[in-house]
């Protein structure tokens, strides 16, 4: 495999399909914090490689795509212990963003993301905890799935914070990111059983969109005023009346307590090295009281409650998957400390609501790739899926060429 | 007196105690516009000074504190008549900020929180019209009160726009605070006789964290989160349907209204030499017409309509004091000009409701000290000082030394 986008963490993974299917003929990458039997799972740090046995089986999404047809040909890198939006790994590199060399890839889920905008395979795994999934899908340019929270079996993949955590996918074309989903949906049914009736009204959110990057607002509004007719309602709502900067107080404090919980223990027995930003988030984790937590619980039933009432099974909301396209690669951390602040108010939406997320490949803004999001209420997944195989080749507002061609040039 | 922070204008001031009482021992300033026997009163300016008689009586609240024991040992600068919140008079020099040199200090009662800050005295008296005790109280680390409107004699004190006035103090600890209140309240008792009751909701503005500079979130969410076990209730408000910049508007323009009734005979008598921006500012307020006056009054009676059915006697709003730290020494006219359009925001609340409000050491932003602040309806002061007592200590998120080592460094 010609992986000189340095995607992979271990490109010598070969996994043949386990029987003929939906799948047959393709290729994915899972995320190194997804098990593949016979590979001991790093989860981005050298010290978690160290300290951890071989998998003995596959991860449960994994043996799924695997008896659809699929084959496995490698596993991609992770920013450390999944908690970053960043994808730079201070340990293994920075993966090539194919499509914005010399902007970072987005993370956690960096490789698999590099991987599918490069065309090392035709998806790949992710997990999705605060973004992981859609924030590098939207700085690469690709397709990328956030499910319901719940809809997708965690089984055999390293966890940050289980109440957020989900495993999704990405792909180059809204058809492969629908056929995975009907493997991997199948295996666990929701809900939702409304595929066949179309999505009525639409939601934009106010405030999102003053938090975005100006030059990002014409070019949503654009392919905004592309779908208006395929819906009776279209509403700008202020989506947290409590302020977003508030929800993701409450999102990053719980992710926080749950990321301490999972991982403090393993953290003060081996004292791993952790790159820049890493340690010091860690080190904020432990520090968080049973005090703030219950404040956050508090804000999170109101989130909910508010996004219940705006979403019911007949509406979806449309924002831009992230204030603007990738950051440059090195930026200090104060900076990007800034940018994550940011981005994190897009990304805790569905995050804290436990809602379904699907970023396309809809903008070019100052030449850099930019999602443009829908989110629908839970287990509405398919219907999604189904929804952006119809409307999204009219949402890709340009067509750039994939690989080492595109990116700044368009 | 060591007074190489500035904070005195008159460092030769002292008044013995008039009589023993529970001030016995304690030391106090009190800022430039405050009556004291047997000097001339100079409100900050040097043609005020200079056209002005030497005081024959001490002012109301300066008799109070001494009769009840305590010892004036300095009279404190001010911005030139009260008219900025920023503590830069270009006559007699900015006091250093002890908790953050090479940041202003705050004004107008810029000289009495640096005497504070610095130790000099043990509490000190200002005035506020616009937040000028809350704001220098915020930027230099101490507590300050801004007691209900009228609560407080203004006998012997020089107004700005006696509307809005009240005689207020600051210091170091919650108890020297409250003590100060036994005294000064005592002497005009209000309507409140709830001082027993706890207060069971709790209000969280909205529009004033979306003001705030982003940094100052975390803290103050921090901080609420310490509290939030006190309270049945906590609301998270937009507080000002007109928005809080049309609320700012109609404060500044009664204001300006009624600063140039107060002093414009002055001025066109006088023709005194205003520092940049002060001049300005007095121009404005000259040129204000009956019709902005008229709007104004309908937006201030509408604003205490909200905060009446906002704020009843069991409900307290918490809120950062200001949208962030001190600024720089030395910046630009312009530059001020628009952190105090953010900054009366902030401070018109309690202003316009004619409400106390209570500012709390309680943040450190940017190695910068920021207020956390209380408001109740009006009369509650004392219950106020009592809650502020009780839990002002859990409210301390860091305790960062006071003096030339404090400040940036922490």
């Amino acid at each position: 495999m010609d992986d000189r986008w340095g995607a992979m963490f271990r490109p010598d993974v070969l996994v043949p399909p386990l029987a003929s299917g939906p799948l047959d003929g393709k290729t994915f990458a899972a995320k190194d914090n997804i098990d593949v039997a016979g590979y001991v799972t790093g989860a981005g740090n050298p010290d978690w490689l160290r300290t951890h046995k071989t998998a003995s089986r596959h991860a449960e999404v994994v043996a799924l795509l695997l008896e659809a047809g699929a084959t496995l040909t490698g596993k991609t890198h992770t920013d450390e212990l999944m908690y970053s939006l960043n994808g730079e790994n201070v340990h293994y590199g920075t993966p090539v963003n194919p499509r914005a060399p010399g902007h970072v890839p987005g993370g956690s889920s960096s490789g698999s993301a590099v991987a599918v905008a490069a065309g090392l395979t035709d998806f790949a795994l992710g997990t999705d905890t605060g973004g992981s999934i859609r924030v590098p899908s939207s700085y690469c340019g690709i397709y990328g799935i956030r499910p319901t929270h719940g809809r997708v079996s965690m089984d055999g993949v390293v966890k940050l914070a289980p109440s957020f955590c989900t495993v999704g996918w990405m792909a180059r074309t809204a058809t492969d990111l629908a056929l995975v989903g009907d493997i991997l949906f199948k295996a666990n049914p929701g809900r939702g059983g409304m595929e066949a009736k179309r999505f009525t009204r639409c939601i934009v959110p106010v405030d999102i969109l003053h938090l975005a990057e100006p030059s990002v607002l014409d070019p949503f509004l654009e392919a905004l005023a592309r779908l208006q007719s395929d819906f009776d309602v279209i509403r700008f709502e202020t989506v947290a009346p409590e302020g977003l900067a508030v929800w993701k107080w409450a999102f990053r404090v719980l992710q926080g307590r749950e990321i301490w919980k999972t991982h403090g223990a393993w953290i003060e027995a081996v004292h791993p090295t952790f790159g820049p930003g890493i340690a010091e988030r860690f080190a904020w984790t432990r520090k968080l009281t049973e005090e703030e937590e219950r404040l956050a619980r508090r804000l999170r039933a109101s989130a909910i409650r508010r996004l219940k009432a705006l979403l019911d099974e007949n509406t979806v909301l449309f924002m831009p998957t992230a204030p603007g396209g990738a950051p440059k690669v090195g930026l200090d951390t104060a900076t990007l400390e800034g940018w994550r602040s940011k981005l994190m108010q897009f990304t805790c939406i569905a995050g804290l609501g436990g809602l379904p997320e699907i970023t396309i490949p809809s903008m070019v803004v100052d030449g850099l790739p930019v999602g443009f999001s829908v989110i629908a209420a839970r287990d509405q997944d398919e219907r999604m899926l189904k929804w952006v195989v119809k409307w999204s080749e009219r949402l890709v507002l340009s067509h750039p060429p994939t690989g080492r061609e595109g990116g700044r040039t368009n």
